[in-house]
């Protein structure tokens, strides 16, 4: 039976050279303790974070005296005192006694301090190095070099490396115990690492492993009880004899109830209980919770390569999400509620994947157990980022297994996760940026060596994937595995790239926005609200990430007329960009089988990728996937000489459909209207119409010219008009209507109506109409409320309702008109 | 004895299966002569060029009728119709005969007539193809693919391939007899080909090669006397016998004057007279223009790679200079004062050469002329560029062999031309964009058989290149060759990464900017002034250029107020950028042994990167070109703990240099002044003097700080402040003042102060003063005239001198701080 007493809670630190100590607490990190000491302003403000990088060459002690009281005469076995995580190179003394060195934050950290225990008095202290120096150091003695981007010594140490900076994170190197410490006393004998997982399924029947080890101080043997079991009702159970010290069993449960990705069924959990026993005596017992479904990834040959499926209980899902990063730079404060809002608001966007980044950490448990209650899959990175790692040194291949197994141990139970990855992007510098071609070393013994064996060993239920992307010659190919589309963005190309890529799994894309506004103003003092001032730029971490906000919004929309237009001229720039690809793919299922695009979320406030900003707000990208990754999607396509209409399904029946197309003239004339129904395909694209321009009475068919210079600019025909129309299509499902809409040129060259848009506030819930096709309308609230829609693009006439979470107070709309300065 | 009957001037024309004719103009096109009836609007306004695409598959023929009263009993030996330029497809009758076909532009056509002609009355006919429906058809037709960029059916045809649009040109096809139209009418014998170069010069003797070709009718033997003279007096003479038609001398001319690049010495040009003598009756006669020189191309392995530095007269010259391109879409109406204004604005821009690309024209001689009398050196492309050719088929070969010996045989007397050149950018596009490694033929042929072995057949003097860029396996390689830099703007990367560019020879990099504000003026409507109005993306050719000018502008500057500010913020912002590239370019003199920017010049009025814009506007660039093409420049770099200052000299002599130091801070307040002597190396740079910025009162020196994340923005020291000093260097050598400055950020990031400057107009003269340092300081004038200066940089307190070239009227200032926007 093992007993737990927590050492949480309040600590003293110091400077290691100096004398004086404060209070300090656990889990926490210096950083936070020197800002509850209000000795460190908060660093996200302004510009504050250069106080953070003045602290990266201190050394600090952490030290907690606790009294021991547990009766050392009790036949107490064994006494463990258990770091869940420190932060990162640290000595560890009980007592004055050295008892050990930590040096990676990802795992935890055991020591068996029996012997050095007192019964009574007992002084802890953790001596923490400097997180640069020590790098620094190995780096300077490596008798290899190693490519990078950001900090070139962080491969040479287990620390997040999105500490050390990234393109939308400061540096902030945090410091100290960031997770949980307790003793665990262990008396006869403890279960360890249990584990469930489906072997198949068949019929109506599961088959389901359980396993567990036993660590045992008795000479007895022992048997052990397993209990499956859900809502409280007991499903499967078998009693087995404890062999080698290991339980083992298949259980079988008939009708089970399968775990569903989030849109495509539910998520049962159930409840799995180990309980060690000598003959009817408990020695010990572990509770633990998981579901029943089995994960694969389909990878055939076909027309364009290979496939890049996820195989769900038999059925073949695309994946809509985003990628995650760590939620904060100092991760200790983020609780349990944190994650299960964000979990929450993935679901909410009709997202059913996110990928776990691998420059940031293996998550919080409740990260996880909000995935396994709300659907979202998760695809896990292990923690190797950007940078090629020392791993033709055994020390590092070390650390390596000892992690590897760690986090396999502590996660293959949440059935939410469907994949592990070897690393973020490595293998594509190999290819493409550091021209190594496939090495041995540099990080790819690990991603091809240890970790598919360990994973194997450990987790015989998931798919393992070298790394992402990964797949064909280049790594970062279209025609197999995963792909980082980078080109738009990141290579300056406009987002109309996207409409030519054949990427089988988009598992990064992305495109800039500013954060809320309100987001802005609490990291701007007033004197920094302009949008290149040393402030704005510094919270933009790419390098010239605010250019191509720009170059991207004189692009599409035009200039902004203010700080504020460009703000939400950028959400909105963001959203059309991402939509644009989502939709494109979407189209394609599942030749493309799924889009996480980058980045759901932010670690401070900041002009970034996200759909959400670090206060969690919305930005208009987080609305708009709540439409293009809805179960239904209609979508709209110029193709010969008009426009088709797809209707894309994630339904798994075929569903039957009413289609609503209207087109409006940019002036708010309604030109046309079609109605018709039709039977959408489960799980599946199809045409639903074709028109012709005239058709949709759309009085403008371009002209051919004998002139076709790509690359060159020309001038529209003078004698014809820009295209002024927009069209309109609905479709209504089970009672539920989806929407889209298409322009057709970018909004700069359109000649847009300023739209009167009233508005009308009752209570918590705000209601507008337009009287033309208004675009990109955005409600801004006076109180700090969340929006259940924003940034609409409306259709003449028609009511558009917002629920607010409070009374909204006073009340700003804008749309794009109203924010594009004709200079 | 040859003699020339005109049939320039006016012509009948039609479009081919209409009924109607119309007067046109010989040289001319259909283009100029429907603008003179006023059936084609200026195509160069707003979006007009649509009209000319219409034009384009059409058929024209234009007719001449003309009397031939030549005594046809005299005893006339030959009758020759030539043409100096047919554009481009056309089949030519006279008489209602069919005397043959024209496929290339770039060449006269010449028909021997003597049977056809008649006496009296006479018609000639030109029938032209459509310039767009016969090289489709043929690349129809075409059993390969070419890659190209641009008009794909271009390649097949030898017509200006800049014509069927580039990227800062319309897509203007000019149809029509671009240059003369003439009867040669020979009796006895004709002197063809002369020429005249430079063997070697040895002591104070040149060797001089003289040679020609007789077209003889007459069965006597003759003699040739062949005279050279300097400014009508004869330096040497010789008398030769006529040899197998041949005519072949080598003269000794004592002290000979040897001419030399614009700003290294004079451009004396000697006169060759070759008379043909039967006995001493004066058969016919030859005079012409050459220079004496030597030129070699120095290639020699070094540290780096391989130099390539032109070497005059044994002296090692850095070449300063700019791309050319045609200085027209309709190039029959530029004259050859026109010519010889543009060749004037490169010598006082203290140009040295002009490479003409490889998309538009062999020049028309004027231009060569020019260049000759100022000293203008020539790079000459062959006019293939940015396309793979047809080579494989033997028609493309003859065609290319042709052309190629007709340039030659026009142009090697001139001793601007320093260089032939195979084309442009073919062999980069091989290696980078096709990926055709090194292949046999798609213009290869060409460049790698026929062109050097007819240039060592007709041009022994002159070194010949493959490509441009070339050299190394790369051919845009930076330690081999001629290198394009097109990193920069193409790839949208800031023009600081010209710092890092160890180019040998930098024959193409750029900038765009507007052109002149009048110049915007002309080509819009009020309605077309916004700066991303439908004609401002027309007159930007580049796809996307606006949004790299925009780019660029924010990256460096801020946000533009209006239009107006955009023109000059943009012409600043490219100042600034190539004078950045040529000063580090010219610090590595000889390691890098030439910059031409691109371009000098415009062929319509458009934002592109040229100096000059299509009316001889000169930019900012222009004017700062004369100061960092000087032949004493002072350049200021930041290093180590300060600031160095070097001397580069393109001087022939050690010079003895005053050097004054001045440190101002943005407020106005001079914080520190060093004067001191020094003798500047002849033709090399030498570092003058090392400052550390304390020693020149500059109150900031950055702060280490333990961070280091390259590719994300960091925050400055928010206890720091932001550099705010200016640093200005004169160096004084003959009486003449070289000025520069450096500023330590980009301006964006800079605590500017707005200046007030004091502007005084006496006559012609503008005199101007500012009270503190003022930036991008531009004069705009009410009149139409051109300024001695613009675009300045001025001291506090200094007097700046402008001379007009007329009364200026009404003047306004403009500087940096007063275009900017604080959005």
């Amino acid at each position: 039976m093992e007993k737990r007493i927590s050492l949480n809670g309040t600590w003293q630190f110091k400077e290691a050279n100096d004398t004086q100590w404060y209070e300090g607490k656990v889990p926490g990190c210096v950083q936070l303790d020197l800002m509850a000491l209000k000795k460190l302003e908060d660093p996200f403000y302004r510009m504050n974070e250069i106080e953070c990088h003045k602290l990266e060459e201190k050394e600090w002690i952490y030290k907690k005296e606790f009294d021991f009281d547990v009766d050392m005469t009790e036949e107490i076995d064994m006494v463990k005192l258990v770091f869940e995580g420190i932060d990162t190179l640290a000595d560890i003394y009980l007592n004055g006694e050295f008892i050990g060195r930590a040096e990676n934050m990802f795992i935890p950290h055991i020591f068996d301090v029996t012997d050095i225990i007192n019964y009574g008095k007992n002084t802890l202290e953790v001596h923490f190095d400097s997180p640069i120096k020590t790098i620094k150091a190995i780096e300077n003695a490596s008798p290899v070099n190693l490519a990078w981007s950001g900090e070139s010594a962080r491969p040479y140490v287990r620390k997040a490396q999105y500490s050390y900076g990234w393109d939308w994170g400061p540096r902030i190197a945090q410091v100290g115990l960031w997770r949980g410490v307790y003793l665990s006393i262990i008396k006869d004998a403890e279960i360890l690492n249990p584990f469930f997982y489906t072997e198949k399924i068949e019929g109506d029947t599961a088959y389901v492993n359980v396993s567990a080890e036993v660590d045992s101080y008795m000479d007895q043997d022992l048997e052990a009880e397993i209990l499956v079991s859900y809502n409280g009702c007991v499903c499967a159970k078998k009693r087995v004899s404890v062999q080698n010290d290991k339980i083992k069993a298949v259980l079988e449960i008939k009708e089970p109830k399968l775990w569903y990705p989030n849109g495509i069924g539910e998520q049962p959990l159930y409840d799995i209980t180990i309980t060690l026993l000598m003959d009817d005596e408990i020695i010990d017992e572990k509770t633990f919770r998981s579901g029943i479904r089995t994960v694969k990834l389909l990878r055939n040959r076909d027309s364009e390569g290979e496939s890049f499926i996820f195989e769900i209980n038999g059925i073949k899902v695309f994946a809509k999400g985003a990628d995650w990063i760590p939620a904060d730079n100092l991760l200790p404060r983020l609780t349990r509620q944190d994650y299960y809002e964000y979990i929450k608001l993935a679901k909410d966007a009709n997202m059913n994947m996110l990928r776990i980044w691998g420059g940031g950490i293996y998550e919080d448990p409740a990260f996880y157990d909000a995935c396994d209650e709300m659907g979202i899959m998760v695809w896990q990175d292990f923690m190797y980022a950007c940078a090629q790692y020392p791993d033709q040194f055994e020390w590092f291949q070390e650390l390596a297994i000892e992690e590897s197994e760690a986090v396999l141990l502590a996660l293959r139970n949440h059935p939410s996760i469907v994949l592990w990855c070897g690393n973020n992007e490595n293998n594509w510098g190999f290819y493409s940026w550091w021209h190594n071609g496939d090495p041995k070393y540099l990080g790819n013994f690990i991603y091809k060596e240890i970790l598919p064996k360990l994973c194997a060993q450990y987790d015989p239920s998931r798919p393992y994937w070298v790394s992402s992307p990964y797949g064909g010659q280049d790594p970062n190919s279209e025609a197999e595995g995963d792909r980082h589309q980078w080109n738009v963005w990141s290579g300056w190309m406009d987002y109309s790239a996207y409409l030519g890529d054949r990427g089988r799994f988009l598992s990064e894309f992305g495109f800039q926005a500013m954060p809320d506004w309100k987001t802005v103003l609490s990291y701007t003092a007033p004197e920094d609200r302009t949008i290149l001032s040393p402030v704005m730029l510094a919270h933009n971490k790419m390098a010239e990430g605010m250019e191509r906000l720009i170059r991207f919004m004189v692009g599409r929309l035009g200039f902004p007329k203010d700080l504020k237009s460009f703000v939400y001229l950028s959400q909105f720039n963001q959203a059309e960009a991402i939509k644009t690809g989502v939709e494109h793919w979407r189209s394609r299922k599942f030749m493309t089988a799924g889009t996480l695009y980058w980045q759901l979320n932010d670690c401070w406030p900041v002009a970034s990728w996200s759909c959400l900003d670090y206060y969690k707000r919305k930005k208009a990208l987080y609305h708009y996937s709540k439409k293009f990754y809805a179960d239904v999607l209609p979508y709209i396509v110029q193709e010969g000489d008009g426009v088709s209409i797809y209707g894309i399904s994630d339904l798994l029946y075929n569903a039957d459909a009413e289609v609503r197309i209207v087109v409006y003239s940019l002036g708010g004339k309604k030109i046309s209207e079609k109605q018709l129904k039709t039977s959408l395909i489960a799980n599946d694209v199809m045409k639903i119409a074709h028109y012709s321009t005239q058709d949709l009475n759309i009085g403008y068919a371009p002209k051919a010219m004998p002139v076709d210079i790509p690359g060159c600019t020309l001038p529209i025909e003078k004698n014809g008009e820009l295209l002024n129309s927009v069209i309109y299509v609905q479709i209504t499902v089970n009672g539920v209507t989806y929407e889209n809409y298409k322009v057709f040129d970018r909004f700069r060259n359109l000649e847009l109506v300023q739209p009167n848009i009233s508005c009308n506030v009752d209570g918590n819930t705000i209601t507008l109409t337009a009287d033309v096709p208004a675009f990109g309308v955005f409600v801004e609230t006076e109180e700090d409320v969340d929006l259940s829609d924003n940034c609409l693009n409306m259709i003449p006439g028609e009511k558009y309702t917002i629920k607010c979470s409070g009374t909204p107070g006073k009340i700003e709309i804008f749309d794009i008109t109203r924010m594009i300065a004709k200079i």
